[in-house]
């Protein structure tokens, strides 16, 4: 898109009250926008990259078979109390409001109890079993304290899946089945080789669960890192014992880590509260086994942040950045605009997402914000360039730029080519 | 999709307490969940649908120029206060909650006063207007009753654009655009035979505003139409005269109608509020001149089921169906089984989204189901069909079924037969 049009415009300061570098950087060069203290808005950056994480998410989730639901925020007090959870001391987090009749609902902060709710409509026989249900949800969480930018909203868009087995090896092989997709999220969203998989307290019905915990010096978190088996163990399980559980040698590393996902063994904590059973193949009656899967969403899009960002700006990975290429025209010669622009249209005819700095400002301005805002290749145009015939390419995490022949572009193979960059 | 895997079930009867026809016919086919009065989830057929009425409608409004942006469902006291709508007495179906520390907040009705401020970091000079920008956001609204299923959500998805200009001329301008756009919008969903543009009251700022409203016998709301301009009027208007506003001469026919969308001038009531101003060309400083226009999602989708329907169940345009065939196998003989399977591979590697009914089902249950769900187009396999190198194909709207060589579908040119019948 042309950049004149874009009604965002970058900004050299941050609100005083915003600490975190996450959401710093992203109000700065125009994604989001503080509207209180963990609370932000999306602006159209800001929901051209969530967009491409959640599709990044929904083909994963897809890939294993679940099936997209999206249930409501507004919560009924009868469901949650069937659970124990409806009570502020045992759930502290709720946001709660009223009917104008004085009844009180909640806003949901996690979905177990309605989903499971939904479930008694459909779960009868083993034969409706094993199934998947996820959604891309706004949860509503009262943090007492928020001061970690979009890591840890009062509001905030969340993925979680729920899974509901007959049995607990049909459980078993889907939760496997969730840590090799969640591993492979993270390395499509760039963070790949900073996340490990964190074993954590399985609670009730199981030894372990297991967090996504991305290594950054911002972390909230401390994990202990296996450097041999690329594991980690939090701070619960490390009380218990200090060497990897897998290798059962190597001794354990601390860091500072985001947890930015978790799978849970829910047993039947859930489908024994409220209900859910199904008749077994052999005629019994059974609770339904069930886990829960999430992946904040917002948080993600923070935490690559914090682990893909310098003094300057933001540095997108290919397959979250809004746009691919930032085409940058410097000067006020009329020829110049022309045969770049035609260069922006050669572009998005390959199908190439650019975003074309078009506007009247100083190259220094340009290419500040091009740094702040972070796609990963950018194009300058200049009179001199074009007197060459060539374009200068540089990728937003390199300093070197590279002279192009502008012929080699315009039409067909830019991408090929920037890519060997 | 196999219907074996589909987790939803259809139901032979809606909640006693549901008296709409939309809600009853969406639960009953598996659409929608019920949480309370008003509130309702979306099951995996209705993510489907929901998700294609959202899809066409960002497409018209990324073609008007609109930017996608995403505001947060909580809102501050402070803000609302400016523009004097945070009385209850004023905004009378606010939901309200509070931080820990005793904060009060709101949650969106709407979302003018929230984007104004976003605004006034942007819009600072007439270089910088005309810009617009639109949302899909959940509005909560606490109705004091909710009886007409999805059509008056205590909770609900909404699409609203705003627009910013520099003068009621560029205003104006973008206005009409927006009756066209809207006008294409209805067309595509398959109700635009049944809207009309409506003139409504304008307010302060202008003579008129605009709803679209859809005729159908279950309506809340009066229109009264002018048969040969295909416009309409609301109650205001025909209190004020009773002939039509753009021919004047024509009587006008009373109908019972939904409101589907709504178009508004804002004139300068939020922008003087929230100080929302800019420099123009001349050197002075002004309010910027704002407009509103708002599509319900889920209110579109229940009123094309008010429309669209029959008393065996729902009749989906193509447009916006969850699959556009239903392939229904008859019988439990293995070869028919896996012929019918092939066929399934071979529609979908035309592209076509085909919900595949595999169940150990008896026919009649089966065709209800069809029936009820609503595709578009119904195809049959069964041992009389094959031996005769034939499946049995209908539509939904039309009572004929027609014999078709299977040959004529199964790897090309199935979407162009079915067309034709």
């Amino acid at each position: 898109m042309l950049q004149s049009l874009l009604f965002t415009k970058t900004r050299k300061d941050a609100p005083k009250d915003e600490v975190s570098k996450n959401a710093e950087l992203l109000i700065r060069a125009g994604f989001i926008y503080k509207e209180m203290a963990g609370v932000y808005s999306l602006l159209p950056l800001g929901v051209k990259t969530l967009s491409k994480i959640t599709q990044i998410v929904r083909e994963a989730m897809n890939t294993v078979s679940g099936q997209e639901v999206f249930l409501s925020a507004l919560q009924e007090k009868s469901t949650w109390e069937k659970s124990n959870r409806w009570d502020n001391e045992v759930l502290d987090v709720w946001f709660k409001t009223t009917l104008k009749n004085g009844t009180e609902l909640g806003l949901a902060t996690t979905h177990e109890e309605p989903l499971t709710m939904i479930m008694k409509d459909h779960i009868h026989s083993y034969r409706d079993l094993p199934c998947y249900a996820y959604q891309f949800q706004t949860k509503f969480r009262n943090e007492t304290r928020s001061k970690s930018g979009i890591l840890r909203g009062r509001e905030f868009l969340m993925k979680d899946l729920y899974s509901f087995s007959k049995n607990e090896q049909e459980h078993g092989a889907f939760y496997a089945t969730m840590q090799e997709a969640y591993k492979n999220i993270f390395s499509t969203v760039g963070i790949g080789s900073h996340t490990y998989l964190t074993y954590a307290s399985g609670g009730s019905f199981s030894k372990y669960s297991h967090e996504f915990q991305t290594v950054t010096d911002s972390g909230e978190d401390t994990i202990f890192i296996c450097e041999r088996c690329k594991v980690a163990v939090n701070k619960e399980i490390i009380e218990e014992q200090s060497v990897c559980p897998v290798c059962n040698t190597s001794t354990l590393v601390a860091k500072t880590s985001i947890e930015v996902g978790n799978i849970f063994n829910l047993g039947t904590r859930f489908s024994d509260a409220l209900e859910l059973t199904f008749l077994g193949e052999e005629g019994k009656v059974q609770p339904v086994i069930m886990g829960s899967y999430g992946i904040g969403i917002g948080r993600l899009m923070g935490t690559i942040v914090e682990v893909l960002s310098d003094e300057k700006g933001i540095l997108w990975p290919q397959s979250i950045s809004p746009f691919l290429v930032h085409l940058i025209l410097i000067g006020e010669n009329e020829e110049v605009r022309k045969k770049t622009n035609e260069l922006y249209m050669g572009l998005r005819g390959q199908g190439i997402e650019v975003l074309f700095d078009d506007r009247d400002l100083r190259a220094g301005q340009k290419f500040a914000d091009s740094d702040l805002i972070g796609i990963p290749y950018r194009i300058v145009c200049s009179e001199k360039t074009f007197a060459q015939g060539m374009v200068e390419v540089k990728t937003r995490s390199q300093d070197t730029a590279h002279m192009l022949p502008i012929d080699t572009i315009a039409t067909r193979g830019a991408i090929d080519i920037l890519q060997t960059l």
